[in-house]
């Protein structure tokens, strides 16, 4: 016989509001309320949510505090493989989503639940991916998503919870901000159409600081070491980073991308800290890597961070991809000089004992040491000589 | 018996300069310089240039004009391809470059030259590129490399000019420029090495404007058909758009790459609308190609880029993939609004008749008007499939 | 209001004959019966399948003649890609699925039906590519899948058949034989399992010769164009090859694939003429073609497959990757010598006015006309280059 | 100062007799025969060429046996990327070929040598490979390549040795014959153009049986483990399988391929216990693997064997692609069933602990245990999505 519980993914706004009390009051559910941190909570906001929940009568609520983890398992490999979707958008919320799945799925078997609900629409990616993962990591738990199958109105779910004794000033914020460890989705009235950009007062960081600043990261085998020459772990760099960067009120734009359910979605990002990283790391590649590995790491790259985007990380091929990109890291150590400003920043050079731009073989456009002018000839010869023939069969270059 | 004329790609600086006198003086052939314009000169550079070619004594002078035919040839494709060499860098030299070369040979045969001369050192693409085009459009003529043959110091080459009449004032600018219609690259000690960028002064556009501006792009079939609202050819869009955005200081970045012969090069570049043009045709691109023509468009693309820069300009593959692109802009049609700020801009929206985003389906996040949430569910059922067999049957989902 | 019409794609078999009687008798519509050919059918079976329709009371049989249709708009590119899905199953039946689903579509909006009704179960292929080619073409039709949706046995379909007058000896085949031009596919007990092969008898063209036997086929810009010398339209040549080769039992074997509802399907295939006409185009190529289109080619004609097979065939991308395979044709002209032996056949050799493999410029392994061992050493002194500065840095090869 | 020792890659053929004795005697170089075995001679063959060297006044000869190697380097990722050039070719002796140039240079280094000689053509792959890995591991050991310097007739190589004590009677085979571990290839007059097959008597293995005999491998995470249930190590099980197989004349054909230097080539080959490995591990794979791993091995692997054909194996990419291929092997194991018959063989089936075609889930065609055909149907309706779209917003199709 099943039992009542059932683990609720858990943010404090309206929609998982609403779905607290309506798994208990109506459905007559034990609501065990959850809330994964990867790393986008500050603890006030912790602390909120946690208040809200049992406002609400949920029989307990679990932070499952996931930030090490979800940098492990996958923010890692996105930063291995410069991921931005349309290389533009770094998968800021999405990629998380991912692992609060997982980590909701392996808590509501923890405690033996019988069913799982989130507040997803029926109109979004985040449908897909919660159910995908949960039906994957919990086949014999049952999924309930009260908000895609009522299609409720704001208010009629402001009711609800008013008629239940939670009779809150659910005014809507103009703008619906979702905060992550790697960037912030925003998305408005502008979003839903194709014409218009978000205003300056949409995005969460103001602009705070206009004179310029320079400082340094360091990576070791791919993985940030430290920042301004002080020795962090990754995640405190990434922390530490966005505090910084955001106060440049660097790495804003709008992505348009396909969505899991074939419509197009447009989505305003404030991503300063992996804008930085991603491209200070794809810099000391594009200086310590081989020409066909960064041809081929772009594309597993960007084949991986579809697949995290599509809520498919379970497929194998994904294993598969990560030890590429990690032996693709052995060689890509070094600092990175880094200028900030106001709205946007610049690499500003690299040093690495990995740099392949050596001047010990020659140096571009000045000088050869290792070959001769003879030697491109006769490679130029050599290379020209399949169009040659080509040219000769069919009388014709094209 | 072969005569004596020889045609010399020009450009009024020392090494051809030296060319120039080299191949009439000690050589004693008929030097036809030649110049070919893809858009990097104003009137003045060429008629500066035509008279230091008389200056040094050429046989003839002769302006190649083909910027319109550079335009249709090759830049139309790299717009519709979007084309960033390493998400980077648009080719802003080196694909015109193959260009001259094909009008040099051409020229070459035309006027009945024995003898195809250029200034390239051992060291860089350029000589490649030459190289090759010129022996596959003119396998009968000689090509002669006297600066890669005799590797002067520039010392020896000005007292060489010195010595037969043209003592001029070389100095060697601080920084070497080269400009063209899709961007200006630039050179300097700083891009000798990996760790520093280069001074504001290096770059030629300085900053004029800081009050922001807003502007239009419109795009027919990929193709550049107005500027704010004016309609104009392609090629005077870009001319106009690179004043216009260059009095922002817009488009500047250092890229490190991969030469044709093997070794890294890093190379300042400054290139304002080619920047501005491939992330908003992009943008256009996003709302109105599906997922799988973007994802295909950008593998063919980068190739496509690769081809060029790297002289391969004549592999059949590239007319394939020529077609490819072509037909894919279709429907890549509408207007990209732009503001331009100092040292960047953004991209505020499109408008388009065939934008994707349509509302008529339902919004993103919001409302599904043409499918259900049961759909969903059934879908991710189904999506799920294969990875729910894979932990079936290997007890584990890796 | 609606009207009653409901097309029925019918191919005479148990679960279409279900059906017929299904949606007149219990559902009341007037039943318009329709047979795509697709060049898999003979007058003979026309024939049958007709008067099994009317014996069935259908309002009306209709033959949809579209062999040559769908070798214009799919088959054709199927061979300028050498397409083979997992390089052994020339998509036999399904790429055909795709155009009679098509046909279909088109008619039933022609007639103005309201209806349009498909046998196919729940466990496989045929579902999907009817229902979303149905839903593309004529999204204002609403589809009825009587099979899928009662899961009924055998016995209780024959037992309705029969209560409703249709009394035949619908005895279970041991094999389930799907003819089509581009060949046949063959289920039985072992193609439900992994571990066994088809017995000789599952086939259904008995090997008649033993006695090897040459022959040619031309091509001309990728198409075929003649048999044995002998001028034919392609589908033609398909026919007649198809006749001649299955007298040898050649190209039969087994396929196990990934479905589109991602579990995994074994069946055997017996594709004579396809495995022929692929191999001998693809050697024509490797003749024909640079590298890099062979290179790009494939990887598009793979992907063009897997779209046909998954039913993606509207998606924008398929009609850019057939301009590619269109254009890569060119120079694709030529004949080539096959000899056909039991349960095999062999490619003996090609001739071609665009063979690239000419003696004018060297012959591999014998003699270099066009270059010297001088280039060569140049070509691979710049070639090492890379590896050789990233051995010189890294102190190691790996 | 440099000694004058030189390693010579002696075959005992003509060439490399030629290359012995005009480097002993025209340069006065004490000879160092080398002879790297991977897997193509027998004990005879090595004992005859050792016999050779030293008539022929070699300093020393060494064999240098690295079958085992080569296997573990190169061969095991060939057979986990089931890699065939251009669909056709096992790499039958160009893999080889690599690996025994990496052994010659380290030989050379350990003991010593200042020179280095192979007897390569101007015209083929081999002098690109020899030279290339030569210069990459023993970077300061000089390249001596008489036969490509020299362009010597036959006539004069035999005519040379004969004035030097060796006369032998050097009759020219009709067929040059390469046998390696992986294949043999067959060059001859028909290869040199492009019309003909070779005729049965140009492959070594001729027919000795008619009559079909079953068989069985086993892999173990991609690595051959068992034949016909007998555990071996993967080298004995490929030799003992090429003697089972050559007796069927197995693995016979002719590729025509773009050969490093930009020309076509054709040679012959004979290979057939790489073709039955190869598509039975591949069978097995399409059993085991996801579609998606399927997908990008098959791209990875193609480019690993082109790269090894091209003599590129120290790209770094390659150890990256090592690591992929690798990791992708993981649940690669079980047995595979086959037929061989005179010329041709058939997988009959898999058995494997993996197979991911389990009836747990459902039947292909048949039965849809976990999913519903409603669900199918919500699928179906999903990936309509953004064709519809498309055809909404542009009124067509396409």
């Amino acid at each position: 016989m099943k039992n009542n519980k059932v683990v609720l993914a858990f943010s404090g706004g309206l929609d998982t509001s609403y779905c607290a009390k309506y798994l208990s009051k109506t459905k007559g559910l034990a609501v065990y309320s959850a809330l994964v941190n990867t790393g986008g909570f500050t603890p006030e906001e912790l602390q909120l949510i946690e208040e809200r929940a049992y406002a609400l009568g949920v029989q307990q609520h679990q932070l499952l505090e996931k930030t090490e983890e979800f940098y492990e398992h996958i923010l890692k490999y996105l930063i291995f493989g410069n991921v931005l979707r349309n290389n533009t958008y770094p998968l800021s919320v999405s990629a998380e989503r991912i692992y609060q799945a997982i980590a909701l799925a392996k808590y509501a078997k923890e405690i033996g639940a019988n069913y799982l609900a989130h507040g997803s629409t029926g109109a979004g990616n985040d449908q897909v991916r919660f159910d995908l993962i949960f039906q994957l990591i919990a086949p014999d738990i049952e999924i309930i998503t009260p908000i895609r199958d009522q299609q409720l109105s704001r208010k009629q779910e402001i009711d609800f919870l008013a008629e239940n004794g939670l009779a809150l000033d659910w005014k809507k914020a103009q703008y619906s901000i979702n905060k992550g460890l790697w960037g912030t989705s925003v998305g408005g009235a502008e979003t839903l159409t194709s014409h218009g950009a978000l205003p300056e007062e949409a995005y969460p960081s103001p602009l705070q600081k206009t004179e310029a600043e320079k400082m340094t990261l360091e990576f070791k085998q791919g993985e940030l070491s430290a920042l301004n020459g002080k020795a962090m772990k990754p995640v405190e760099i990434i922390q530490h980073l966005e505090q910084m960067s955001n106060k440049f009120a660097i790495g804003r734009d709008i992505h348009v991308g396909d969505t899991i359910i074939g419509i197009k979605g447009r989505v305003g990002f404030e991503a300063a800290a992996p804008s930085i990283i991603i491209k200070a790391h794809h810099t000391l590649e594009k200086h310590t890597l081989s020409k066909w590995q960064l041809h081929w790491k772009e594309q597993l790259a960007n084949w991986y961070g579809m697949f995290i985007h599509e809520a498919q990380y379970f497929d194998p091929v994904m294993r598969d991809i990560e030890t590429f990109l990690q032996n693709s890291q052995k060689h890509v150590s070094g600092k990175v000089s880094i200028a900030l400003h106001p709205y946007r920043f610049n690499i500003l050079g690299i040093e690495s004992p990995h740099d392949l731009m050596t001047s010990d073989f020659g140096a571009y456009g000045e000088e050869n040491k290792n070959w001769s002018g003879e030697d491109v000839k006769g490679f130029t010869r050599i290379l020209a000589n399949s169009m040659h023939i080509f040219k000769h069969v069919n009388k014709d270059l094209s």
